[in-house]
């Protein structure tokens, strides 16, 4: 699967069991670089960095191993200075080469700091979570938080190689293999009407760490990204309709102070978009409640919790900052497979939620 | 005079006397904006950010005016992330254009706070000193310092439109013209043998405030560092002649602890390199005594100070990020107006330099 963006930006996403015993014919055939550090997390460090790290050796390439904190309070410009620091310590150059071992944060501090140090060095994403391996490593968004909002800060850099093995998740927790098929069902949604239709054959089923279709899934999943963000790679159209379910379901995980998951929080969303579709955009019955039983199947909620403060979700949709002249442009779905982009005023969303949340 | 680079890069260096009285017309031909920050130091500030704020809020146009330290000890991750922050406050967005008025420092600042803040914004580049006209400021090579090294960390990031007005430079001193006037005779000697002749005419004459050639001075020079980096946006092959005078420049400016200026820094590379030009590249005797007294008479330095610590000298040459595998790539000349990169191994750039500060 390749992502073309001109000549220069196209880079492969490669999906497949054991594609990482491959990871180094990849790195020689992507050319030539002066030194490596794969950087990790605590918790990915003992479980795939370190593995990697020796399966590079065994192959003559030899890496730093450098470690970030765990966890989304990690997402910090602090993080990534510390990360640049080392890397001048260890006298890497505009040669080097980082790989980023991890989930979505390890892939998001790693990828800018490969896009700020020394003005840009080249980077592979080898994420290690679900979420990951079909939403954030995909595209070349990467970013951290400021104390007043969550990726403030960032830059578009992409990577130079994808690499997403399915074996890596057998040591996932099942709220992140939820939080994951999240992202996959979303995906399937506005973009991919069979993956759809299997993983509703799949149902509940799709927890199972030894579940059979995890490597299709993940390669559809993969795929449709992919299509997407190689057609915009700014975010300016196209690329909007990746937002299904998020622009709600960011403002639900600000409102509850991120006690909500990320994954959680876009299933809300997308349970919220999926009403709204029937309302507004013509998504016929039997579809929408075939989307919203399966989110709930996976054990994601579909509605919003009835404690959470509509007042401080409104004022984190409008902090936004996809948000313009108080017109929120709302992913919705006229069918499956059909995403529309569907302009709401602010005003008029207010009225919507209040009413859906007094029912 | 057009700065293209692809269809998306391309964008006006504006060189010319009183042409900040046309920035109202030029922003409204750019686009839409939500909003505008002037963002600039506290000793420019009074001199040409206030005035240019009344001046465009006389055409409609309000702008916030935010302030950075003056100095080079301000550019650093924490001045921009501090003037991020001030953005969020205000509820820049996507759409809001930044207004970078000052020297080489404040465009550094500005221009990496716009290649980060929300993945990336629009900027224009006002640069208020020579060296910043002719050089900092076309090219969007943006960057801070870390503590261990300077411009480690930053972005190329294109400005929308580049603003060089003449008037502004009144009030410079006369070091920073000093230093503005390095880089001009440097732009002069690996791409305008015109510009030079005409440099050489001038003399002594270049440091006088009411100078009438300085505006032609001003066009020459930044329509050499146009075609320079619309050649080779990311310093790849081309843009290395701008190197000129630099490579051993900042190595001088590191070893003297920053007490010797970025001006005197490059006239003393320049004059160096002059001298390797003799040696290695068949410059002729009488170009490069040209060279070398325009440099002097302007009131720079042509050789290495004999109180600096050679040690610290190769050392600092050691640490250049565009130095690889000991091999550091000298822009030399083999006349004026025709640059040579000439490959030098360190340990021989070591032995020339030993004889030349032990004669």
């Amino acid at each position: 699967m390749t992502l073309r963006k001109g000549v220069d930006r196209s880079y492969d996403v490669l999906v497949g069991r054991r594609i990482l015993s491959h990871l180094h014919e990849e790195i020689q055939r992507s050319g030539a670089f002066s030194s490596y550090a794969v950087v990790t997390d605590e918790h990915v460090r003992p479980l795939v960095a370190e593995p990697l790290q020796k399966l590079l050796k065994s192959h003559q390439i030899d890496t730093e191993l450098l470690t970030v904190p765990a966890g989304e309070a990690a997402k910090s410009v602090t993080t990534v200075v510390e990360l640049c620091q080392q890397l001048v310590v260890r006298g890497f150059d505009r040669q080097s080469l980082l790989l980023a071992v991890g989930g979505g944060v390890v892939g998001d501090i790693v990828g800018f700091a490969a896009a700020i140090y020394l003005r840009g060095i080249r980077y592979i994403q080898i994420p290690t979570t679900i979420l990951a391996q079909v939403d954030s490593a995909i595209g070349g968004k990467t970013g951290v938080d400021l104390p007043s909002g969550k990726n403030l800060l960032g830059a578009f850099h992409q990577p130079l190689l994808v690499l997403c093995d399915p074996d890596m998740l057998d040591t996932l927790p099942l709220q992140a293999r939820r939080d994951g098929l999240a992202e996959v069902i979303k995906t399937a949604l506005i973009g991919d009407p069979e993956l759809f239709a299997l993983l509703g054959r799949e149902g509940g089923g799709l927890l199972d760490v030894d579940s059979p279709v995890l490597e299709t899934i993940l390669v559809r999943a993969c795929a449709v990204k992919c299509r997407v963000v190689s057609q915009d790679e700014h975010e300016s159209g196209l690329r909007r309709i990746l937002n299904f379910g998020h622009t709600l379901g960011h403002a639900v995980e600000a409102a509850s102070n991120y006690m909500i998951t990320h994954g959680q929080a876009v299933a809300i969303g997308m349970g919220v978009a999926l009403q709204f579709s029937r309302e507004w955009t013509g998504l016929g019955k039997a579809e929408a409640e075939h989307a919203l039983s399966l989110i709930n199947e996976v054990g994601l909620p579909t509605e919003i919790p009835p404690d959470l403060d509509l007042g401080s979700l409104l004022a984190a949709l409008e902090k936004d900052k996809k948000i313009q002249s108080g017109i929120c442009h709302f992913v919705l779905l006229s069918k499956i497979g059909h995403p529309v982009i569907h302009p709401i005023r602010l005003g008029e969303l207010r009225r919507s939620l209040e009413a859906r949340m007094n029912q």
